[in-house]
């Protein structure tokens, strides 16, 4: 299976955005060993688009097409496909329903234009949109196959990740199987663990061992080739005991999880319960928290306290604590924490204080922090010094939080 | 001038990276009036790479190439290209003594291969790389301009701005200015947008109206081209004023911003203070409030009331109110918001609660959100059904806070 990304849209030609859904594609067709040859980006422009298209048939035998799904004139991705390969469009049932039940549940009247995405080549397979209205497709002509796919990211990825992975390996009808695994690590940069693990990403081509930085985290993905799916996981246990032996104490989890994600099972497993004190963050914490579904069992609230004078009168810092020590300090954490545990009555208050910039606090400089941690017999507090940007220090400070409790929690 | 974007880097095609290079010029080219018809992206494959290059000669009449041009075996863009061309390459001294240069400033011994990066296409314009090794360049064989740049986009940025534009400025012997405004609009769909727009987004070609739509909100970009920068901004104008008189209900704001930056703004201008009662957004509001430089002096903080129980012992509210009504409901967002502006003496409180799912609530289907906002005089509920996901549904919340806010403001 070679295969070429056709992305459509003219907001990617005038450099709008940036073409992330060929990356994540790619990525995940190199995953299950279909070879990308080439990306193409076009505007929406059917004359263009068509003969993209007809280029790409002389190249290739998959071709997947992003964008031009939506209900707006400018969309005309299906059309110009059926226009090359002769095909008719057809009203889908279902997918029109789910539009129909879209606009009923938020009570807004449905234009006609919108029924335009509930059309979709004859004789393909349709893949629905749990994110949105347009549907995906697949047909195949002439021994090419041509899979039309949303152009929204949060439309196309569960799309893709629920719907089309599992339909591609159903066509691939290969013996050989491609297994990934990733492993989640925080408190560790990327070349630093990289360089713990240099030998062995260097040696190792069955697993291969590739790491990758973002938001403050390093993820490691292994991806191991056998015949079976237990011989590829097989493969990648010896490696990743070795992985373990070097970098482990930064580990956190596997696959698709967040360090917000384990806190979240861990307290829930446990019945504890948080409550947090925000300052510099002013409710990241709270938000990361009940981003997660049920969280609402444990995580009784939470305080923004970003004055003084919050701090004082509504968590009950003791004013001589500000005033000596100051708000950005290892002391008003200790109290922000035992307070919001107290005022919430809580197993556990967490409490985060610093200065996020731009500008330094108290002769503080920006990227100060102090993460309270109190439960009824101890409080611990955490100092740090971050780097970056105001929105990277308080996503990397939420991070810490949820990454400090995850280790007292596990001892 | 009609160009193609020629990226040239197996790790595109893996997925490892996004194509972010063919964004930045494509959004430098708009400014500057080239069209970009097409992007391309190829891997590390010289006959790939020329099958690319000789089907562009046949549908542009510029192709810019990004990547290939390092030491290694794999760099392969411009042996590729003069191969094409019928071009000897050839050392360019400038280059070379650059390279020898880097590698006596960090001290280690230069190798073979990095002189291959001195080479470039014979009668080309050459531009130096002031933040790598590998130099830019451009010929014109046959009517076609070929224009090479280096992939790393910390060497390519700054190498475009400071000689790739004004080189190509200098070439388009125009007047042509190409402008772009972008108007920012909340509470409004795209296709009602759209619908309510048709036939100026159909009449219109100068000015040009693209709506696009991200993240629960809709922008559309004006673009016009004129002879000067002042008469392109004109041509806006007369577009804009009628837009306005369509949807200006829901615009809020111009180019670079976003709701809460807005907000952020309005309240800093008029000294006004804001505290948050959050239960099913959990912080989000608070969090995307103090994102914004600046906020501390408008946000006087804020509950996270997730529970009934905080409800009721921090922040105030009747018991009655929730036994009667439910957690989720208008009377209990009025309360939220009213008892939250006197418990931090702010000029405004705001309330956010209602089910983010996945399960309903109270009998009340996921998506039933309300958002309160009290003054001294008076307190109004906004009653909202969302659909989507949880993250959705909390995100465009907080979303619809900050525009009523912003509405309520505004007079």
């Amino acid at each position: 299976m070679n295969a070429e990304i056709i992305a459509v849209g003219s907001e990617l030609l005038l450099g709008q955005i940036a073409n992330t859904n060929a990356q994540f594609i790619s990525r995940n067709l190199a995953e299950i060993g279909v070879n990308v040859f080439y990306h193409t980006t076009v505007g929406d422009n059917p004359e263009r688009l068509e003969k993209a298209i007809k280029h790409a048939q002389t190249r290739v035998d998959t071709i997947i097409f992003s964008g031009g799904l939506g209900p707006t004139k400018d969309d005309l991705t299906k059309e110009t496909i059926a226009k090359v390969l002769g095909l008719n469009l057809i009203e889908d049932e279902l997918a029109l329903v789910r539009i129909r039940d879209y606009f009923k549940k938020v009570n807004r009247a449905m234009t006609d234009n919108n029924r335009k995405q509930a059309h979709v080549l004859e004789g393909s397979t349709v893949f629905p949109n749990d994110n949105g209205m347009a549907p995906g497709m697949s047909v195949t002509v002439d021994q090419i196959t041509y899979l039309l796919l949303p152009g929204p990211p949060k439309e196309m990825k569960p799309m893709f990740d629920s719907y089309v992975r599992p339909f591609l390996l159903n066509q691939l009808h290969e013996q050989t199987v491609i297994t990934s695994k990733i492993l989640h690590f925080f408190g560790i940069g990327e070349a630093q663990l990289e360089t713990e693990l240099e030998d062995l990403i260097d040696k190792q081509t069955n697993p291969t061992i590739a790491p990758l930085a973002s938001d403050g985290e390093v993820v490691i993905r292994l991806t191991a080739k056998a015949e079976t799916v237990e011989n590829a996981q097989a493969l990648m246990v010896e490696t990743e005991k070795e992985i373990f032996a070097r970098v482990g104490d930064y580990f956190y989890g596997y696959d698709d999880t967040s360090l917000f994600h384990e806190l979240v099972k861990l307290l829930k497993d446990r019945s504890i319960t948080v409550a947090s004190a925000e300052s510099l963050t002013g409710g990241f914490f709270g938000e990361s928290l009940t981003n997660e579904k049920g969280a609402s069992t444990v995580f009784s609230g939470g305080m923004i306290t970003y004055s003084n004078e919050a701090k004082m009168n509504l968590l009950g810092v003791e004013e001589s604590t500000l005033i000596q020590h100051g708000a950005v300090s290892e002391e008003t954490a200790r109290e922000m924490a035992q307070k919001v545990r107290e005022r919430y009555q809580s197993n556990i208050g967490i409490s985060f204080t610093g200065v996020a910039g731009p500008a330094e606090q108290e002769g503080k400089p920006v990227g100060t922090v102090f993460i309270g941690l109190a439960d009824a017999h101890l409080t611990e507090v955490h100092a740090l010094t971050l780097a970056g940007s105001r929105h990277s220090i308080r996503l990397r400070s939420v991070k810490y939080g949820a990454y400090y409790l995850l280790k007292k929690l596990l001892g």
